[in-house]
């Protein structure tokens, strides 16, 4: 609850933007996932920099928290209320503000979402590859840190942020990066923002590295006997220095869902979706080469999709497979989990898990980026039944456990929010309390995104 | 100089391990560049992570500064001790721990060097890529971010560390990232020490990203009538989605040293060379349009060499560029300068470097990682020649702020030291105290590396 003087304050700054309806604060108090919060006290809807920072010395003045919130898409509350405050919405700052073809630059607005930037760019012949599926901002796959499908040959977030803007908590604003490719110019700042998730500061302005369209790109989809055949064929392409653009992996319960949902005639077997890209005789070689891989592990029905149209439809039923999987249990809710492991270890991982769901009783179809060794099972619950849910959460946290025995994280593309952060600990060790030093050195009232990622 | 009871309890964790001599102090007061400081008051050879938390854990009781100590290779003074101290040594730290070839990964000791790693792994079929054309250890390559001629296909060391073991100030042992290719799970704790020129910590142990030997190499030279027209035939190869492994620039004055110095006949004029991996197929139809597209920027004598001797020969000319400069002008010193730009600007920023040394009267051959916009100029001076130590000092404080200027880094890949120190508010404004912020928040006794990187 705001006290008059800082409500009147807000006020001053954003005018009509600002919202306390309660259809505002509950859409803003909800997320696509089960981890739920209380309400905001406030939405603000800023046009600039400047406002962003003069929201952050009011914060400061107030000590009312202050939380970032793009698409709405993030898995692990990371834009819910914790406790209380103002959520700071990026719709009306999503502009493309400069495209720097010959740099292979674009400088955005953290709102604009990576369909929008992509559908900018069309003419330009370059694209910014990184796909985490739902429609994200920029700034809040920024700020998760996101990846998705293309992270096999284009990278993560991490890779693809050449510099920020971002307004710290006292109001400063500071400026990351440069246009140069590289730096060795102190402390990696950009690399420091990307992934902390507001806790740090709020991103106003991004530079994202872009890539040429390919001139090629040819996709296959290819059945496998089991898990261990199909991640052995992706550990031979990797060797063999084949580099797809996509690699993914779809258990049988996943190729069913996907096959009812988008009419598909997909066999009823473990899969793996592949994509190539680059000059027409290289991707021809690699689709040969992959070809003669994928028969030696017993891949079958192998089939190359060349055409846009074929392509458009196979990437297009694996986009859809949340909502395919959701479709196939009328009325549940998903926990959906996240976990990466090292490639060597996906085997494991995979069958424990699945073994782990099947025991549980509750359907939890596999899927994932398996050339990055990241996974999810959507395990649907009815969300009705305080049993299910329970059995849910045990089984997610027992395939945090278990990629962390096996050398992976908790989370491979999701990020923390609050939904994971009860295994930091158990991931980083004595490096989560240096987390926490960060964050108190930057943010010492506890503004930003208060009850996120850090130790609390 | 040490008090007795510090010396003492150094003595009792390192033994014999522990030099005063005044030539080890001396060869560890000592860089090849012209940033001179003092003498360490000792040098220590740790054999474990244990003895390094012991010995930060000494440095706190006694307030005396660790600086680590690699090759011995940096260029801008980062391993001197400017406030006295104990070098910290890794040579006895420089094994090779496990090769993980189906995740490909690699952990190591901080202390090996690349050539070394390089060494290990020939039969493996994998090979760590980043050269900075220095024999120069992981741990400090790691610690300044150091890139070189393959960054422009295989990235820099912040693309290539996946993890880290690293000592705190206080002692406290920390291990950031994981076996995974990729997570979200809170801070980027490697990125953040990667680069940090051991001001926040030292490294003991890092992970590091393998490739694989590529089945096919093609490398080529090729002469252009100016940096214009190569620069334009480097953005065009880029736009064209070609990735050379290697695409670097020599200016005419540089191409005649590596005549004079590595027995080659280049034609006297400003030279790509080029190299390109893959599998044969590929790099073929690579190969075919390189041809075609610099032969429309006015490519001349575009020569292949296939040969493994005839690549090896043009990339030892190559690396020993900076060697074959030196010997044009014997006795003379180099102010090795190192700024990267936009490659956009790149033209431009050659072009003016280029007339501003020609007016200075000071030779300064020119030549870089052109796909990465990195360049430098080898500055040659009479080391007794006060005048030419400050003209060229000059002129690398021009290239710097030119370089800035044109929206570029005052340092693409050798770091900051304190030879750049007073470049950095210029390139960071705000976010340079944002840097000494999140020093003082790990190191606040200000023992790790003092003098360097961060506001005093």
């Amino acid at each position: 609850m705001l006290s008059d003087p800082a409500l009147a304050d807000l006020r001053a700054i954003f005018g009509d933007r600002l919202s306390l309806s309660p259809a505002m604060l509950a859409e803003h108090g909800a997320s696509e996932s089960l981890v739920t919060a209380g309400l905001p006290d406030a939405v603000a809807f800023p046009r600039s920099t400047a406002e962003v920072a003069a929201l952050a010395a009011w914060s400061t003045r107030h000590l009312v928290p202050l939380i970032g919130w793009g698409a709405g898409t993030s898995l692990e509350g990371h834009a819910l209320a914790v406790a209380g405050g103002v959520v700071v919405d990026f719709r009306e700052m999503a502009q493309v503000l400069e495209v720097r073809a010959e740099d292979r630059l674009v400088r955005v607005k953290p709102g604009i979402t990576r369909e929008a930037l992509n559908h900018e760019l069309r003419t330009t012949g370059l694209m910014f590859p990184v796909d985490p599926g739902a429609n994200a901002s920029l700034g809040g796959m920024a700020a998760t840190r996101a990846s998705g499908t293309t992270a096999v040959r284009y990278g993560t977030m991490r890779d693809n942020v050449r510099g920020l803007e971002v307004v710290l908590a006292d109001g400063r604003v500071i400026r990351t990066g440069t246009g140069a490719p590289k730096s060795s110019a102190g402390y990696d700042l950009t690399a420091l923002m990307v992934g902390s998730e507001g806790t740090l500061g709020l991103i106003t302005e991004l530079t994202l590295r872009l890539h040429g369209q390919p001139e090629a790109m040819m996709t296959a989809v290819a059945a496998f006997a089991g898990v261990a055949q199909a991640v052995d064929c992706v550990i031979a392409t990797m060797q063999m220095g084949l580099t797809p653009a996509r690699i993914e992996f779809l258990d049988v319960e996943t190729v069913l869902a996907c096959n009812a949902y988008s009419k598909l005639t997909l066999p009823a077997a473990p899969q793996l979706l592949v994509e190539f890209h680059g000059h027409p005789e290289g991707v021809a070689e690699d689709v040969r080469r992959f070809r003669e891989l994928s028969e030696g592990f017993g891949a079958e029905g192998l089939q190359w999709a060349e055409r846009q149209e074929d392509r458009t439809r196979l990437w297009a039923a694996r986009h859809s497979a949340y909502r395919a999987i959701l479709a196939t249990r009328p009325g549940a809710k998903a926990v959906v989990t996240d976990v990466c492991v090292p490639i060597s270890a996906l085997t494991q991982a995979v069958e424990e898990t699945r073994a782990d769901i099947a025991a549980s009783g509750i359907p939890g179809p596999i899927l994932g980026h398996v050339g990055d060794g990241n996974f999810h099972a959507i395990l649907l619950v009815d969300p009705a039944s305080a049993d299910e849910v329970t059995t849910a959460k045990a089984l997610a946290a027992r395939m945090a456990y278990r990629s962390l025995a096996l050398g992976g994280t908790i989370t491979g593309e999701h990020g923390v929010g609050f939904g994971k952060l009860g295994h930091m600990a158990a991931e980083h060790g004595a490096a989560w309390a240096v987390m926490g030093t960060l964050k108190r050195a930057l943010d010492p009232l506890n503004l930003m995104n208060p009850g996120k990622l850090v130790p609390g």
